[in-house]
């Protein structure tokens, strides 16, 4: 008997050595990075913005789209986009990151989407603030949490599921949470939740629910697939773990000089450069950045350009007299709440927030 | 010492049942593919389309632009983007593949950008064709090779250089070959070669240089890296191969059903269902499409939609009384000058043109 249930397998933790697979190859195809020569950007230009999704991207027609408010409220209401763009208008500049970002570097690796360290980017945002809505359908007095879910549709670990997340009601009541129809001054893109998705600034990506369809205030914490099971830290499969909340701190480095096709390592002409690159977190602003090139073990302070918006990663630069020679470049952010980007990744089991130094192999000529 | 040509490695081959290395996984990451639900869409929309870079994408300012003619010319030119856009403006839709798609589903497997089988996307291109300026400029009566020369600068196999394509003088006189600064009607993305690529409609997409800074006319056969070395059908380091060119024909079925997460496999409920895709050649047009539900043991003839511009993808579409089970689902496609899809994969060192009929795994479930 075909179930849906048998098209999932366990999850699993690749052998010692074992390459990548071509499932997880699949995954990379469909589920790309940012370009690191994208952090030249401030704000991230459409098709280099990392991107994942659970299922299929739907292909929905904006005219008809509607979002529903129900569950615990008052006065349950169903808006179109029109009614969504008629109201107050606000643009964030935000920095978004997955959770799983980093993941392919652990060891032993968690087999999910595997991302090395570039699964980021940030854009413009622009949409109408939720709390005014959520305050005119009237929240009850118990709520708890606000569940978004999404249009895309799929099975994961034997679960068939729309795509839904819980958020805190009290991180849903923020200020500048938006329902988004824009990226960078236009409509949203299909991948990237055309044609409205939610914007949480300062949490991993999986907060952001796209393609939304239905926001819905329940009593208690929300025990769907995406929270209860997905996006938890934990050390082996039976700890109940810890949620997935804001972006641990990273920084990354702008590779300098040119690359090798395939290796991907860096050639640059001995001399007087400047390395450059972008810092974010989403507890606190960045507060400095230092650079390693010799993957961690000495640093030297990076100068900070002025922050943007809260949420926005933070420009840095550092000027390097290079001389000829092999060099292992890689930044370091910390923020005003203490934390700092670790060498070392710390494990876990589903292969979470692994903000570890990113190691760029550089060889520096003379010719 | 460390020089240029010590950061790259020599070519190779997988070992049998070597897993996809960290550097394969590094180039897949950077240069994806496209989601197969945008089989959905006629033209791809921005950020779904494939996307190839050798080395970095180039951030070039649109404003101090040119793009020079030169080698042997009667009246070497340099022009501007403006004075390309006040020429006569053009637009084709045309598809293009990677000349590398399906490289990783070979055995063994030529470890290079790891493609399975979606290295594709069809665009809008506007520009202004290439043709009336050559003509202006004045080719010499002994001009064999136009090379067009791309902003993009790195090393590969030890060899540094610019991006660079030699194209037979006859392809570059078609009228259908456009220098373009736009993709569906919008300014290039930096990640399609903005502000200017040229579109050779038909070609594997090697040969539409993108970031164009030169066009040079010669008289033979471009030895460059990237016709003489990379893009050629070898079957051992030693053979000269022969060189790439135009697309051969592939049909792509759009998965039914929703997928699981990690193993991508469908599930469909039973029931009489529609299967759709897209198939194109740059040989001929298409001329048959034919489903399999058995990874090619058996075909039935899909129905073909109308065919759009010349080397657009041409759309068709199946319907099938799904019943429970589990399925290979695969389509293949024919062109007007004989080829047909293989449903085994022939071989060649470099992994170039592998059309083999794609594999999609199907469970149809009752509920």
């Amino acid at each position: 008997m075909t179930t849906v249930d048998s098209v999932s397998k366990p999850s699993r933790l690749a052998e010692p050595d074992e390459g990548i697979s071509e499932e997880e190859l699949r995954l990379a195809g469909r589920n790309h990075s940012m370009p690191l020569e994208a952090l030249h950007y401030d704000v991230t230009p459409a098709g280099m913005h990392y991107l994942l999704t659970h299922y299929d991207i739907p292909a929905i027609v904006p005219d008809s789209h509607t979002l529903i408010f129900d569950g615990l409220v008052e006065r349950p209401m169903t808006v179109s986009l029109d009614d969504l763009k008629a109201r107050p208008r606000r643009t964030h500049h935000v920095t978004l990151e997955c959770a799983g970002n980093g993941r392919a570097l652990l060891q032993p690796r968690p087999v999910s989407q595997p991302w090395l360290s570039e699964a980021v980017g940030s854009a413009e945002w622009t949409g109408t603030p939720l709390a005014p809505i959520l305050r005119e359908v009237g929240i009850g007095s118990d709520a708890r949490d606000i569940v978004f879910t999404g249009a895309d549709h799929g099975v994961e670990k034997g679960v068939e599921q729309d795509y839904q997340r819980g958020l805190p009601l009290a991180e849903a009541l923020r200020d500048d949470v938006l329902l988004a129809y824009e990226m960078n001054g236009q409509p949203l893109l299909p991948q990237h939740g055309a044609p409205l998705r939610l914007v949480v600034p300062g949490w991993y990506g999986m907060a952001h629910v796209k393609w939304l369809t239905r926001v819905t205030v329940i009593d208690k914490e929300f025990d769907g697939y995406q929270n209860a099971i997905a996006y938890r830290v934990r050390q082996d499969a039976d700890d109940p773990g810890v949620p997935l909340t804001r972006i641990q701190p990273r920084a990354l480095v702008r590779p300098p000089g040119f690359p090798d096709f395939m290796s991907r390592t860096r050639v640059l002409r001995a001399g007087t450069t400047t390395v450059d690159g972008r810092a974010w977190s989403g507890h606190g602003p960045i507060t400095s950045v230092e650079v390693t090139l010799d993957g961690g073990e000495t640093w030297s302070p990076a100068e900070l350009q002025e922050q943007g918006q809260p949420y926005a990663w933070r420009g840095w630069r550092w000027s390097w007299d290079a001389q000829p020679g092999r060099y292992v470049l890689g930044a370091r952010a910390a923020d005003a709440t203490g934390r700092v980007q670790p060498v070392d990744a710390s494990w876990n089991r589903g292969g979470f927030a692994n903000n570890s130094v990113q190691r760029i192999q550089v060889a520096v000529v003379t010719d």
